[in-house]
């Protein structure tokens, strides 16, 4: 059983209540506590040594990359951060030193972006460090977007770049905060999420939750130079177009517009954002498979995100 | 440099913003996101295998722990708890059927207290199980009890009985959510905390955050049946008072009123709670000091409570 397989049996047996706008299987819960015109959003993530980074990542990127993610995820949401809470596991023998310098990590990108880091807490776990982020944003109720609402016939875009991220991007990406309020505030984003487990995977689950299915134009997928560069010097056996639909990590917004919506996009974006790229890579179909447009022809799409065996 | 130290150190660092009411340092962080007549409370609170649970405890039990410990530190502010999340860090060979067993135990208590588990994830950690617990609540503005306001000559109060909790009440211990709303509601709670590290080391951090001192009645001390036993049986080293002072993860909550609400409370209690028991413990006095009245006088508390080293 995968973490997904788990989670779908999970899900059913939460408790919930009225609050409860969005629950488990979005990019954050969305919560109505009462605000008159904003949602709350909340998210967890974690990060472990060995797993996410290496045990020689300078303790800044760690904090970095810890609090990033979480960001990542209130922008796929369209949402604003507010503040966080930082909790650590660490061996018994970690220096405060290092200690503080993952801590310099997460408040230097906390404060460029507005959140405040309101507590937390450090425990011991023996064998390696770990970092859970707790993260609450707003969102006001008319520009949260979900996955869910991917429509037949909608472009799908990616920002950026994909693949490779394991160069270094997966320590210094940029949360796309900005870039995804401005998508909200000036077109009707039907759907969006971050990409984190890769294209191929996470368009799933956002085609999953949609009832969708989508085809994609293989030539039009945004490849990485890190993706290229480690295919050409094999430290990765991907391909560059494997590692950009399965390597993960890429930070990136992956969301779907109305095809009307898709020209006047890119020309206002191009205006707003002299980087990162947008990318129309494809559509989203009616019918349920996920198609590659190849210029061999079109092929099911058979890569796989990345999968978090338990 | 223990926890305490690390954590003086690195508040000052941490990022802030205007809705943050009260910052690390508190059982919970308070902000204000707008809401008319109340507080959002902020909370993360993480258990590890071998650290605050043996690896033999019944899943369900760890789940139940786990979530408990936050519903603890939304009672010390006299809030209501309103939704959760849940982090897991698992070995790659843990099964299924124990995750849904660790849910099951946090659902059922989550439930009872109308709180919405919204999500979460599941990340792997090789060596041992870690659950990383966030939670939000609300509490209306005019009743929030924070650890700071304990005037001198305040009286000291303690639900429940104190110490040797490792025999079991470590995994089933009662938030005392209903408990502490109630005595915000019908009491001026001056500051309120909850017992997690030991009653020595606890009120000492209530102290100091009021920037006051007390004197404790040694015989007034509520000692547990389970700290006897183990401190007669030889399971335990320390005498009961002891144990009562610095076994921590009692889960009781800790609190001051002006000494003339003292017997109006005790008799108020007694009609709405049949149990737990209250009990007055000592009182606030102005010099910073600690002292412990026992019937051979009056000496210095040196008891610790438990004591985080990193």
């Amino acid at each position: 059983m995968n973490e997904f397989e788990l989670i779908h049996r999970l899900i059913p047996t939460l408790p919930t209540n009225p609050s409860v706008r969005v629950g488990a299987g979005d990019d954050c819960a969305v919560l109505d506590l009462g605000l008159p015109d904003a949602w709350l959003l909340f998210k967890t993530d974690a990060v472990v040594e060995g797993i996410h980074f290496p045990a020689d990542t300078p303790p800044e990127k760690i904090g970095r990359k810890a609090l990033g993610r979480c960001l990542s995820d209130i922008a796929a949401m369209a949402g604003t951060p507010n503040s966080a809470l930082i909790t650590l596991g660490l061996p018994r023998d970690f220096e405060a030193s290092r200690v503080e310098a993952i801590y310099r990590g997460s408040n230097e990108l906390a404060r460029r972006f507005g959140v405040a880091v309101a507590g937390g807490e450090t425990t011991t776990n023996p064998e390696r460090v770990w970092i859970s982020v707790a993260m609450l944003g707003t969102v006001a109720k008319n520009k949260c977007v979900l996955r869910s609402g991917a429509n037949p016939g909608d472009a799908i875009f990616v920002t950026g770049e994909l693949g490779g991220s394991r160069a270094g991007k997966h320590l210094d990406f940029e949360p796309r905060l900005l870039e995804a309020r401005w998508l909200a505030d000036h077109f009707a984003i039907h759907a969006m999420m971050d990409i984190s487990d890769g294209l191929a995977g996470d368009l799933r689950h956002l085609l999953h939750a949609s009832q969708a299915g989508a085809e994609l134009l293989a030539d039009a997928i945004p490849i990485s130079p890190a993706a290229r560069r480690r295919a050409q010097d094999g430290r990765s056996p991907k391909t560059p177009l494997a590692a950009a639909l399965t390597d993960g990590e890429d930070f990136e917004l992956l969301f779907t517009v109305a095809s009307r919506d898709a020209v006047p996009l890119v020309d206002a974006w191009k205006q707003q954002f002299p980087e990162p790229a947008l990318h129309c890579i494809g559509k989203v179909l009616a019918e349920p498979s996920v198609n590659l447009r190849t210029r061999d022809g079109v092929r099911s799409l058979t890569e796989q995100g990345y999968v978090h065996f338990l």
